[in-house]
């Protein structure tokens, strides 16, 4: 079996669940039906899995090293990307108008989930290479787009994001790195910057890093930075490169997990000068930079559901043919042993893995599907309640797998028992792969805030009003099926419970106490709506399990067994936390630095 | 700051609130004092803080290997066991009887504790041996004993326990490995054993493995199994390194975490005689096996423990000092950073740490004090009490910490961002060390069937009976203090809770069905423990505060903060929890395999 995909589960969750042969309907679509984007399923399918796969291992133990002032990476890695490239995949999420396959999203992103999953060191190349050609393509100058973008779009040359310091990691407002504008009107770069994932490497000819800086004499803190434009080699006017253009690579991170994307401290003009182009106004730089965070974000919360899925793929695999001990009322030793996978806790483990991951996915499928609809919205109106839902869901969309397809990792290793712990299998590697999604494109505390602080009361509560609205109509769906009423009930007094925690928070009047518990209160809004993508999917299997075939009865009972494990097991767990957050607990905000160990 | 233990802490633990002070008085202790016991704590500290910790960052780095067939280990861990072994610490634990220092087993847990927590695959071939010797002395014949036991005491040969084989890892009822009984009444041992820590090396002359194997003829399952004293090399009757005993490496298994410690696969009598010795009766081997299991599995939850005490110190010294961002409420980017530390989600973060690892440390200074009680007993139903009462921990000790300090390390990384996620600092190697945790000495669901199917309801419910007594007893002390009567009325919920969740399993028909979801009442039950844990510290910190010096005040009132931490954020938790166990569901049980993906 694939361990990188279901492509019964994937067709479930796109057609039946979610609607893509509605969408297909649209113009924009016209040149895609459901056959001819099961045939680039097909390609990525195999291109991910006989080329991405096999070395995923071996690029984990043979990390890109630092010689010399360069980086060597295993030949594995350029020749998966060429094999990407011929097969144009470069192009499947851009628009027709750039030259791009045009896609809807809900396919391109089941397409990267395919590529993260099989390896997601190498997957991140393309990917930060797609978010800093969108950023350049939304906020840059014709210039600039006529001499990078082509180059970018067909995968010729990689790109970065380039916002972390040193000193400055969360905060932004503190970042030092320098932009002087020269005669010519470009800028000199000077300052160094951290954590840059796919910052050097010379598996292109030339990487295009998208540069946070300051102008000197800009406004302080967030209001005064910009984005540039700063390739690692000059690009001479006839598109030739150029000599180079001094960004010195200082060092490489030696990270847990995701070992295969090289992560650098690069220094800018250090030894000589590095130019770089203004992206957009001056001054606007966090504006356009969110261009492609808003993005990033959500393709870290679909790379953190796909590393749930992989690792409950191979952990279901090797449940079912792994043999340990027997049914616990069998006493007869002499009895033959059974499969793990009939033990009641494996079970669970896979239960509980299932359905985050499965969870997960839905919600992935659905926030691109939201991208798609806010292309082709028909009116402003429309637009608007698509964007605010995307708002609303971005910060659960990127936390919400980072925490529970986590959790999911460490069920998979459990599952193999000390196998599972060994590097001899994958899903010690997943587990570590997995832990950084916590951490980059915002921390979950920054999430946390940003949801309970900002998200929730956006436009007067409109986005969470059009959220509500949404999962009120799931379950106006859902409650004409008996089985599927008592869930519609809870996701009812859920919601309720949302709105009576944020009516707590709202009447306490220090900002800080009333924002201390906001990670929970994330975490805890995305059981809400995993619990809202389950009853969407119970729905569907419903349905579908009326004339179905054979295989297909299982494929839909594990839904609805699926759904129902998590309004058992997962939904309670948020009201819980709900209550909670309600109480706007002071105990961690005011305790004071000596409390902590007496010193 | 240390970062391997807060002394303070630890006074505070094993006097103020576990009574070690009382213990002293028994005549068995009649040697120590606090005095002369701070000097062995000053001694230990010194000598992991600066032997064992400088290199554990090496040695996770340069894990042992394997070269024509034999280990290649850093020569810094023969330095440090060396510099153990001299300073007399490997005599800690035993009794005087067999030369051992007698240390009370309170102050033994806690030297150790450093140890693991400076560098724990090192410590691993301490414990291991120290655990073989204990199962030694007390099974086995006085021929047996007289021959190996002193070496062992000393640390100059190291010890082993081999129970797992490549096909039985939690189902013992299936080892292969066989004994086969020789003229002399020596047996000769052939079969593999896998997972076996510290199974070989050189870094003493010689490895006394003990061996499960089944005598031809024995009874099938777990009833047939007997237990071995295997030497790596054969020993001369005057006790001097005969030839080689034919145990042939056979590879290295390659961990994610606790790479230090070498972790074998084992060939027994493959290449010549494998000679092994009866420890014990025949067919008595699982039983004598437990002797060295109960403390392995304590020590395993003391280990994890002290993980998380390590990922705890490290992040709160780095959250003082790294300043990052401003209050929510200062808006102005040109004053100042705050240290991390200032923030509220960092607060909350340290504190969860706080109180699961210092919960959890109360927990296993109790069992280390029903340990010694079990030595000091007056009476034979005194001994009783204390020995049902450890049963019914032991399972908890070992889980509990496994799945809640490993959460405290996911924290650890967390505060420390990016930096957590790189391999230049210690929190992601201790979160890697700690996953190991759940899986050997017996898995999490193993446990969970432990104490639902077994512990709780032992001698007609009187382990239950006794901790619910002990439970009472702190509660009536608390009662009386107006700050802890909130939760003292909490944790008296929850015993009840204990109580009819039970009532509600027992009911049930399907013996399997009723333990489905033990490991979730495992968990459940720790948490009831240790909330019973915090009590004991409230009391104690609030007896404290009375006159204390102002250094003390902020210790203490950070404890009265912990402990009000876990009733308000873990306790809820598990009542969820017991709530769900009590519906004894059948969701994940009744699930067919097709069910989890439609195949």
């Amino acid at each position: 079996m694939s361990t990188i995909v279901n492509r019964r589960d994937l067709d479930f969750l796109l057609y039946e669940t979610l609607g893509l042969d509605d969408l297909l309907k649209n113009e924009r679509f016209a040149d895609y039906d459901k056959e001819s984007i099961d045939a680039i399923f097909d390609l990525s399918q195999s291109i991910s899995e006989d080329v991405f796969q096999p070395f995923a291992a071996k690029l984990d133990a043979n990390e890109p090293v630092f010689i010399d002032g360069e980086v060597e990476i295993i030949p594995e890695v350029r020749e998966a990307l060429n094999a990407y490239r011929e097969a144009g995949l470069f192009m499947t999420g851009y628009d027709a108008e750039i030259g791009g396959m045009q896609l809807p999203l809900m396919a391109h992103q089941a397409i990267n989930g395919m590529f993260v999953c099989a390896n997601p060191a190498v997957s991140s190349y393309v990917f930060l290479t797609q978010g800093a050609a969108n950023m350049l393509n939304a906020c840059g100058s014709q210039a600039l787009r006529d001499k990078y973008l082509p180059k970018m779009l067909e995968g010729d040359w990689f790109g970065t994001m380039c916002l972390s310091e040193p000193q400055a990691g969360s905060s932004l407002a503190d970042i030092r790195t320098k932009a002087e504008k020269q005669d010519d009107g470009s800028y000199k770069i000077t300052g160094t910057k951290m954590w840059i994932s796919a910052g050097d490497h010379e598996l292109t000819d030339n990487i295009i890093h998208m540069v946070l800086a300051k102008i000197p004499g800009a406004p302080a803190g967030v209001k005064g930075i910009s984005l540039f434009l700063v390739p690692k080699r000059r690009v001479n006017d006839d598109g030739s490169i150029g000599e180079s253009n001094n960004i010195a690579l200082a060092g490489l991170n030696h990270k847990m997990g995701q070992r295969g994307t090289t992560n650098c401290l690069l220094n800018f003009g250090e030894s000589g000068d590095t130019i770089g182009y203004l992206v957009g106004g001056e001054n606007q730089g966090l504006a356009n930079m969110f261009h492609m965070m808003n993005e990033a974000r959500i393709a870290v919360g679909m790379g953190a559901t796909v590393m749930g899925l992989g690792g409950f793929l191979y952990s279901l695999d090797y449940a079912r043919n792994r043999p340990q001990g027997r049914h616990l009322t069998n006493k007869d030793p002499e009895s033959p042993m059974v499969m793990i996978s009939e033990h009641a806790d494996v079970k669970r483990l896979l239960m509980s893995q299932k359905a985050n991951v499965e969870g997960a996915l839905a919600l992935m499928y659905y926030s691109a599907k939201l991208l798609d609809e806010q292309k082709i919205a028909e009116s402003e109106e429309q637009r608007n309640r698509v964007t605010l839902l995307l708002e609303l869901l971005t910060p659960i969309c990127k936390s919400w797998p980072s925490e529970f397809c986590l959790e999911a990792n460490k069920h998979a290793i459990q599952i193999l028992g000390g196998y599972g712990y060994t590097r001899e299998y994958p899903v010690e590697r997943i587990y570590r792969d997995n832990r950084l999604n916590h951490i980059h494109e915002g921390t979950h505390a920054i999430h946390g805030l940003d949801i309970l602080g900002r998200k929730v009361r956006m436009a007067g509560g409109a986005a969470l009003q059009a959220l509500a609205a949404e999962i009120t109509s799931t379950i106006t769906e859902a409650a004409i099926i008996p089985q599927l009423q008592g869930h519609c009930a809870d996701l009812g007094a859920a919601m309720k419970k949302v709105e009576t925690t944020l009516l707590l928070v709202s009447q306490e009047k220090d900002p800080t106490l009333a924002l201390a518990n906001a990670t929970i209160f994330l975490d805890a809004m995305g059981h809400v709506v995993i619990a809202w993508m389950w009853l969407k999917q119970a729905v569907a299997a419903h349905n579908g399990l009326d004339g179905a075939a054979k295989a297909d009865v299982a494929f839909y009972e594990g839904k609805l067994a699926a759904c129902r494990f998590f309004f058992t097991y997962e939904l309670p767990k948020a009201m819980t936390q709900f209550n909670l957050v309600g109480q706007v607990d002071d105990t961690c905000y005011g305790l004071s630095q000596e409390q902590f160990i007496g010193v």
